[in-house]
């Protein structure tokens, strides 16, 4: 898979132009950051949780974005009823599996939504993608423990399995789609220190799916435009406080010039 | 109706003296940023859900903020004992009909509120006023699709039907009770990419409404002093992330001179 | 007992190496920002309030911290499981009991947690500290309405009766383990106008006590990181909007060189 500064900045225009309604079913820590680093992208979000409205809400949505970081049962039914709507519909889901691996609940919780509805693109850090193949491997709480690295045979049996694609976010971002794996080198250190950047890329990953033909490319798009607006948030950032606010702000200024002057990604 | 800054800054000493209790219930989205911007105009927020609590909290409170942004059955049921209790109690009540349209449940959620307990101030956007008089009117999830202007005829049938002021916003905001309008063209092209601005809109009507004996002064003061630290917000800010900070610090340190040089408000 | 810069920087230097799991049961509100600061400080923080996983969370983390701010029943269950697993595990558990006294509901979830597991800190301002042992004492909302030393009584009540240490915030900030009284003088006026800052020193409580052997010591400590952090954002910001973030940044770049020089504590 070859992404180059002009495939991402394509994308970046089509979300631009078209403002592709994203639908989130998402945690109560993210929400409103991930509203807004959809806004500052030109997408248009939305959460609803309700098992009375999913079904609805989705149907005229863009993408479904499914995040099971502070789950509880009905909010579980209501991603499962969303998940099958958005199938039927061919509406793409991304699935973040939030800190699968931590707890048994957790962990159960993504095998049944992968199982009911396989996800059009996964999108966790390497403990999770690991702790969902590996029932015994341990998260610890909802950070990585692992480089992203040690999750790509992960990710190509998760990918083979359910046909989909696989993002691991870490130092290096992968997306993986069977034997086809694309790289992502942007990014800065200070970014895990910010609450929910992860959740931030999987609802990105849904503005791109929403416009893109490739899962993939979507995936790897979305990886890019993380890492470049990170850079670019940090070089202003006196720590993870303000680092969250320029990135939005870079989110919102993105131009092709700084694509194709940051971009570092290969095949 | 005439608004001045006179009398917008006259309710701005009475919230800081006063320090009014606004009690929210309100989406998961914005419970952050709305309880900071009625902390930084002064108002002392609270957010309470509970079906056990919420007559207690609005018995206690100067105006309640109902918001239907994220909404689910048990949610709904404390909306209504909160209303119910709020009118006996004659405490003021600020509906915001966040997606009405989007979904039936959102839009039958939001007749129903009305229809039991009237609002004192109705405040959303022109999509989901058009919404509610319209059944047949859709919304895209939560932004608005149409400008301010569409809305003035429905507003004026709610208005008349519900004996409430309606208040529509956008480019240009209008407060509407039966015949009387009152128009504020404050604000910034960019305050929409910044999510939850119009809930905190109807946050601070909550405010104004707490303090003034008028509501529809309240509702157009509270979409003046918005619009006012939206503009002085967006001479700083670089983009939609900072934007939002300094919106908070120009809430905070708003003064008389401020109101004085940007308001733009007509009859 | 005696704080002083050595002992509140060599639990910094321990969070930062350890980076300690810290289970939040916490409100809608501030989850965001408390996440951010934990995360800021060097602990992982993690959200989880499911019935089928706090047990199994509560186990591998390094503290629990149970925050009334938002309650609901499915909560208040998962609140006391917690609890008793923490108890039985010997995981330290901070308790922030946010609005007791607004709403009898509130207290007497309160009361019942205390009962049911004394916390290891109970942190709150002096009016909730206060409706704790005074059923007739009232709250406005959720922000205090006296002034710290008003409460020093009832903490020392509330030490003494559950063997718990209390943390009593304001200009002034108090922890207290019967007749032990350590205090802090840091912070900044502008505080107080940031939602969630006294949960967020709640939080910081169970980064501290999840490292320290002394809990009069964490939650000290705790109070005099959050005073130092809050004066060096206030020396920057422009208002409670730049405060939140910069206070985010100061917690991060926290330097044993500004605790000494800041610090101003006696026992």
């Amino acid at each position: 898979m070859r992404i180059d500064a002009g495939t991402v900045w394509a994308d970046v225009v089509k979300i631009r132009e078209a403002a592709p309604l994203v639908h989130n079913i998402t945690n109560y820590v993210v929400m409103n950051s991930t509203a807004n680093a959809l806004l500052a992208l030109g997408a248009s979000p939305v959460m609803a949780h309700a098992e009375e409205e999913v079904e609805d809400m989705v149907a005229i949505a863009g993408a479904l974005v499914i995040n099971v970081g502070t789950l509880s049962a009905s909010w579980i039914r209501s991603m499962h009823r969303a998940a099958r709507r958005a199938q039927a519909a061919k509406v793409p889901i991304v699935l973040d599996p939030v800190g699968a691996g931590a707890t048994p609940y957790r962990t159960q919780t993504v095998h049944e939504l992968i199982a009911a509805v396989p996800p059009t693109i996964l999108r966790g850090n390497a403990s999770e993608i690991n702790a969902i193949v590996a029932a015994e491997a341990r998260t610890k709480g909802v950070d990585s423990t692992a480089p992203a690295e040690s999750a790509i045979d992960a990710a190509r049996r998760l990918s083979r399995a359910h046909s989909c694609v696989v993002c691991i976010s870490g130092a290096t971002d992968y997306a993986v789609e069977g034997e086809e794996v694309a790289q992502v080198h942007n990014g800065h250190p200070m970014m895990p220190r910010v609450t929910g950047l992860g959740c931030t890329a999987s609802a990105l990953c849904g503005a791109f799916v929403a416009v893109s033909p490739s899962a993939l490319a979507a995936a790897a798009h979305a990886m890019a435009v993380m890492g470049i607006a990170g850079e670019m948030a940090a070089e202003k950032a006196g720590g993870p406080g303000t680092l969250q606010l320029y990135f939005l702000d870079a989110l919102y200024n993105l131009s092709e010039a700084d694509i194709a002057r940051r971009l570092r990604a290969g095949g």
